[in-house]
């Protein structure tokens, strides 16, 4: 299926208007969000999935039909969680301002989420998405090294504003990078992992100087989510690392993704790595959905600009946000969804290389907690996205939802609400099983 | 009092640290702030407000005391309005999801609210904040026109992502302005206000053009928020907007401040212009405190940038930020809040304008529905920040929330829950007159 190749940049699992098995209804919607949204938004799948309901790891369509969730972390405790909605509700009942007045709630949260952190990482901003964490922590390392330069992994994506869509070389090449922006290859498995991902940021520091370019920082998504996800080694980040340290820049891990217990083994993904992050971006799974992420800090670091510049998110840390956050730290502690990540993941991981063994297009596997990449390979094990789509799309049909990532589009990217069961995972190895015999 | 003359730039009624008047509960709190949040977050007043409660126009404190809001436009529809929190709680419990699949709720709000603009205006993106709404502005601007200039007002505030703080004057001198940004002198009472304004635009497209820069865009707030509110003459911002279209620039109206009705007379502020934007920016007073923000736009703006890049905003427009967003549109046409502002504005207008005969402090008022600066003067008619300081301090005391505003710090700024009655307006001058005497 390799003929119709992946155009690098391009988006995995896009929709295309026109195409696909549609009902008149949902053509109509599809219709309706081109004249009203306009030509920036995607749909994902083939034949776009028209949901009306979810809850803990399953989604509902418009005709009844369940579909097991194995893609949306952003549901990271289950979608619709009790405990979170009744206390998103409460809040939003009693007040919802904001952090120009004093609240309890904000610092009740930021106290226990900074729990969370090695002790040098004890200041915490936030904001309402990871996009803004990122721009944010952007503006910072800028203030306190005096430095423009940037380095990101090839195919990384850390947001949508101006800054940091400008560091997010996934968006594709219709969105320029930023002129101090410098990209190094992802990390790649086997060889000597760390020494070379460390010295692909070495030249990337070196250009950079040689161009009178002084080096901001390094950001790194910490399991490299849209590069394919590479976790292993354990410990391979630290020699990039002490690189751009050495260089006078700053390390940031992105958490957006890894963050919040997915891991399994730590709660954030730099942990594995035994590295400290100068600052940390959290984002999508902080409020299981409601808007809210923040960015967590060395004091030192903001000194520079918190003395000469205010920051106020309007919505940022808002009592109803706080809440919500609270409540999702409670659950993910309660639950212990951190272990479960680790147990289930591993699961997982095993079921997936037991399935390989029958079945040729499934290629390296790498796996940290429940966030997982697939590599689909074709007869001759090259990267095959065509075949990954086809995989996606059938899935969908056989009632699983995943999507595909990574720079190839060839990696299934496996990344489900972190509630999901052994039992589940069963089920989509199942359904995994059944389209590879269709293939 | 203009012995302690404001600072540019500096925020007006900050708190700070280490003064006031706070009980040992609440210095815990600031010290617990200090700790966790870290040096960038500023606190309003001399002594911070310890909110725990709100309902309609009234915020209550620790110690059970109220405040008339006269300040939070976020809370448009007045605080914790029961149609807008059953709306988000209702939502919230059945589904959360994004704009990557198929949702009616997203069109259904999408719809209503284009159906609130001028037909040429029938694209809207939505993202989770104002900032984000006007760096996606900034984004599409460029892609559009090919150019990289933006014009901005002395004080403008448009937000605080990386390329929109850029942008923001009002930040003060700590926070570094885009190379490409070109500030111009805000509009002026009295004289030819349009005319001057144009020629202001002029001259910085001229000079833009100088340095080999093409223009991009002008972009301003409606009614001049943060340059001390500037809504008339109706019709003003005409020339500008033809100046800037002339150079091949476009004209985007940043609507999060007057937006959704507070005008009076019109559901947006460019309406007060008889002039039609390119896009329109819109935020806080959306969602009443639910974090969602949008960009509306007329289709041929987004054609290059749809075409070579996609959006995605993970919590944009996701089925509860629709639901929620859709209570308050609801709330606003049902309760006639539009109507509201205009009436209740007006008499707050004639108030102040009656209590400025007896006192010379209160000098020229600007105002527009329930939007109002009044400039707080000396005995020479000069402006006085010190003055206009205390005057906000000494109401918070009055039981009387409001802020300060303008270059020079001296602009009271009431703009108050969209539900304001005139007995609150009636309050707030016996609250107002009571200070007055005082000092």
């Amino acid at each position: 299926m390799t003929d119709a190749a992946h155009m690098p940049g391009t988006m995995p699992n896009a929709y295309q208007p026109g195409k696909g098995n549609l009902s008149k209804a949902d053509q109509d919607l599809v219709a309706r969000r081109q004249r009203a949204l306009g030509p920036a938004y995607r749909l994902f799948y083939e034949t776009p999935v028209h949901l009306v309901r979810g809850e803990g790891v399953w989604l509902y369509d418009k005709g009844g039909r369940a579909y097991l969730d194995t893609y949306n972390n952003v549901a990271s405790v289950g979608h619709c969680h009790p405990h979170v909605v009744a206390a998103m509700a409460r809040q939003a009942g009693v007040l919802a301002s904001h952090t120009r007045y004093l609240h309890e709630g904000v610092l009740a949260y930021a106290e226990r989420l900074l729990g969370h952190f090695p002790a040098e990482l004890s200041h915490v901003m936030f904001t309402c998405t990871g996009s803004e964490a990122n721009d944010l922590a952007f503006r910072i390392a800028r203030a306190h090294t005096g430095g423009t330069g940037f380095i990101v992994t090839e195919n990384a994506y850390h947001g949508v504003t101006y800054a940091i869509a400008g560091m997010s070389p996934s968006l594709g090449s219709g969105v320029d990078l930023g002129e101090h922006v410098r990209v190094v290859p992802a990390p790649r498995t086997g060889g000597e992992t760390g020494a070379e991902f460390a010295a692909g940021v070495l030249t990337a520091i070196r250009d950079m100087q040689r161009h009178g370019i002084k080096p901001a920082a390094l950001i790194v998504d910490t399991v490299f989510s849209s590069d394919g996800v590479f976790a292993d080694p354990a410990g391979f980040l630290a020699p990039a690392v002490a690189a751009i340290r050495a260089a006078g820049g700053l390390f940031i891990a992105d958490e957006v993704q890894p963050g919040f217990g997915r891991t399994g083994a730590a709660m954030w993904g730099f942990q594995r790595h035994n590295v400290l992050p100068d600052m940390v971006s959290l984002g999508k799974p902080m409020g299981n959905g409601y808007p809210v992420a923040g960015l967590v800090m060395q004091p030192r670091v903001i000194e520079v600009f918190g003395a000469k510049a205010r920051y106020f998110n309007t919505f940022g840390g808002n009592a109803v946000a706080a809440a919500t956050a609270m409540a999702v730290l409670e659950v993910i502690e309660g639950e212990g969804l951190q272990a479960n990540c680790a147990k289930v993941g591993a699961a997982f991981a095993e079921g997936l290389r037991g399935l390989a063994k029958g079945h040729a297009a499934l290629g390296e596997l790498r796996a940290v907690g429940l966030f997982l990449g697939q590599d689909i390979v074709d007869g001759e094990a090259r990267p095959d996205a065509a075949r990954a789509g086809w995989i996606v799309n059938r899935l969908r049909e056989e009632g699983v939802l995943i999507s595909a990532t990574g720079p190839k589009g060839h990696v299934l990217k496996i990344r489900p609400p972190m509630v999901f069961s052994v039992e589940n995972v069963a089920f989509f190895l199942d359904r995994l099983e059944r389209v590879l015999k269709a293939g």
